[in-house]
């Protein structure tokens, strides 16, 4: 196993990636994250092909119920891809910067003459690029290690939540030195409201809105999981998503979202490539399991390429399905209707297919005044209701999307189901973003992207 | 257990923490940064107190064989001082640039106004205080992640023994933009050699010797380990001897040392708060294992601080003991002499003593021409060779600083041996601190405390 996982594919994909990074000396650091994507994708597979033995030993392992026999895989994987990043992502500190190290640095004098290079000029090194850059990998790598605890302790909600919003500090703090930025946009028809004013200022609230999304990001990716590749694959859409978006603003926009768009890209495009090695070995049928590190710390990518590129509540309209996800879930994490400790679709190992998985009524019933809101949601189809000939309440199906795409579409096998909730997020993400760009312009008189005269 | 882990103790003990650091407002950062050690202390207390049974749950414990009965205690609970030292370092962050924050921050304009905010002048946001200081706690929490792998999988020497050189790349990036200095005063009696000159560059290699700090600091702790107590007790004294140096520096030095030594006092005081709490449940007899997590994390720290302090060399001189017990220990980690998979000293149940340790050299002859130097370390009371009457070898001790002393001070308790090996540490200290600036001053012709005129 060991002696295929270096074959001649990667060997060609790593000459590639160092092909990449050469030409990106001279052009755009967005090539040289493309050499360090593919680098990442390499190192990821390799590792990966070699990891899992290691974990199950270490009782790091889970079964897929989804399968006939139950087989049993190794779980947290995923925390290889995103340290396989964090290290990807010291390498490419060198090449962001290279025309600032070799052009303009000050350095190499005596530790006397440090007085005066500490008087930079505008011209010289940007620190405060290199400490957005620090502080973002510094906030991902801590919410890895929340992610590794979360993996090996299985911890309460209760500890976890906040933890988070902690790892977020080093952003939100250099958020307020480089930007401070807490005004939003209010739109033309709300105007009246605010005494007509075009911005709002939301001062401390500004900070926890971000701290809150911090914590949010990452826990929406963790539940909305479950099938092979969801979690990952809903990470690669979201990533796409935002990248067609900083493409966008690359080539049309003015140069000060030019900016806040090349450092979303210098972090999305690896990304994609540790990411894509993860899919590879997580999509159906899914030989490794991810674990939560992985759903953290992609979450927390989005949370960080949003509050530092400054387009976080662009970022959070890509996140429409998991808000979805979230508020539809809401009734069982709150046991307004008994919450199952698992809520993955049934697996039917007849015919291979994943069916609605539901919750008993009749044992647990709801709570009496949400009785008539199920009813209503079972007329809207938004749930699935079983009630016997007197018209008592049997059993419904859980509240998840994943649930509801079946509720829909009727069953189907695992392949299938995650395919089809991954185009919705994508086609979801599309019309976010055009909404985002024309609606967005018309509502807000302007956009960033271009402006109505 | 749990009831008794808040106490009096703590709540006071926190209350003292938010005294400091309000004091700190009006004073210096070195008054939160002995609020913020403290409020460590407490965290850290409390979390261990907690955390054992889960650590044993998921199989990180080990037994303690220098116990009668052999009591298995919980292993790698040092990850746990470490993550709270990172933590604390993420509130300490506002504490540290409260000055600037409050002041001098151009920040809090629209969008458009960022453009005119990028062009600070000297007197805003020390941005490259900021990137030294996130690379820091980046470099030690991606060392963190790696014991923690190294605590779970225990991994190969071959596939750890590169990995602290790329946590610290982000570092030796922000060494190379912010100083660059890579040359290395010549001693006056050595000036000969180069020339009449008194500075020497040493250019990339200098990089090179701070990569091997980085590598070398977290191992050599790893390495002199075994003894209740010992793995923290010596970062206990390395640290304190630092802060010896460094008060030094803060009351005698001119302003740029002076600089760097509060940078590294910022550093070493909140270490010196989760390295008491965790010291208090690791020393004899001890009631958790602190793990190859802590030793690394510890390490490092003293490498972060040698390298962003610029003192490295002095940082080395403090780690003497360290480098005297990889030396020692070299015939045996590179074969010469037989190597056993441990090589504690050896508990003797009836009398509660620890003996040295041996190596049974008839069934392990060592390499011929080594028995020489066998002898000669014997004649010079640096190891306990035993022969038969013949004079043919049958045991030597085996080649550690902790046998050694064992050697040289005959069996002795657990605890006592512990103590001694702390107090050889701190006497070598301060005399090596001692050497370099009395005898320092006098090589070099000068020392950047005082001039010889």
């Amino acid at each position: 196993m060991a002696g295929t996982g270096v074959g001649i594919g990667q060997v060609s994909l790593v000459a590639l990636a160092i092909a990449l990074i050469h030409c990106s000396r001279d052009h755009s650091v967005v090539v040289s994250a493309l050499g360090f994507s593919v680098i990442g994708f390499a190192v990821t597979d390799a590792l990966i092909s070699r990891c899992g033995p290691s974990f199950i030993k270490i009782g790091l392992f889970g079964k897929d119920m989804s399968k006939i026999g139950k087989p049993v895989l190794p779980e947290a994987i995923g925390a290889v891809s995103a340290m396989v990043y964090i290290m990807i992502m010291f390498f490419y500190i060198p090449f962001i910067f290279y025309r600032y190290m070799v052009l303009d640095t000050v350095g190499g004098g005596d530790r006397n003459t440090s007085v005066e290079m500490n008087g930079w000029s505008k011209s010289s090194f940007p620190h405060n690029k290199l400490s957005e850059y620090l502080s973002s990998v510094l906030c991902l790598e801590s919410t890895i290690v929340l992610g590794i605890f979360d993996d090996l302790f299985d911890l309460r909600w209760r500890h976890k939540f906040p933890l988070p919003a902690i790892a977020a500090i080093p952003l939100l703090l250099v958020y307020y030195v480089d930007f401070g930025v807490t005004y939003v946009l209010v739109p033309n028809f709300a105007k009246d409201l605010f005494q007509g004013k075009t911005l709002v200022d939301l001062g401390v609230g500004y900070y926890g809105y971000m701290a809150a999304m911090a914590i949010f990001c990452p826990n929406s990716i963790n539940i909305l999981a479950g099938v092979n590749g969801l979690e990952v694959g809903q990470s690669i859409v979201l990533a796409s998503l935002s990248l067609i978006n900083d493409l966008l603003y690359l080539t049309m926009g003015n140069e000060s979202s030019r900016d806040s768009h090349l450092f979303s890209a210098v972090l999305i495009i690896p990304f994609l490539g540790v990411s894509s090695a993860l899919y590879k070995w997580n999509r159906w049928p899914a030989k490794v399991f991810v674990g939560d590190t992985y759903c953290y710390f992609a979450g927390m990518v989005f949370a960080v390429v949003g509050i530092l590129g400054h387009f976080s509540k662009t970022m959070l309209m890509l996140f429409i399905p998991q808000i979805l996800n979230f508020i539809y879930s809401c009734p069982q994490l709150f046991n307004i209707v008994t919450c199952p400790r698992h809520r993955l679709p049934k697996f039917n190992e007849k015919d291979g297919l994943l069916y609605t998985s539901r919750v008993n009524l009749k044992e647990n019933p709801p709570k009496r005044v949400f009785v008539p809101v199920l009813r209503i949601l079972h007329f809207c189809k938004l749930i699935d209701l079983e009630t016997d000939q007197d018209g008592t309440l049997v059993s419904c199906s859980n509240m998840t999307l994943i649930n509801l795409v079946l509720v829909w579409f009727g069953p189907m096998r695992e392949d299938k189901l995650c395919q089809l909730i991954l185009k919705l997020q994508f086609a979801i993400g599309l019309l976010s973003l055009f909404g985002r760009h024309a609606v967005g312009a018309i509502l807000f008189g302007h956009d960033n992207l271009w402006t109505i005269s």
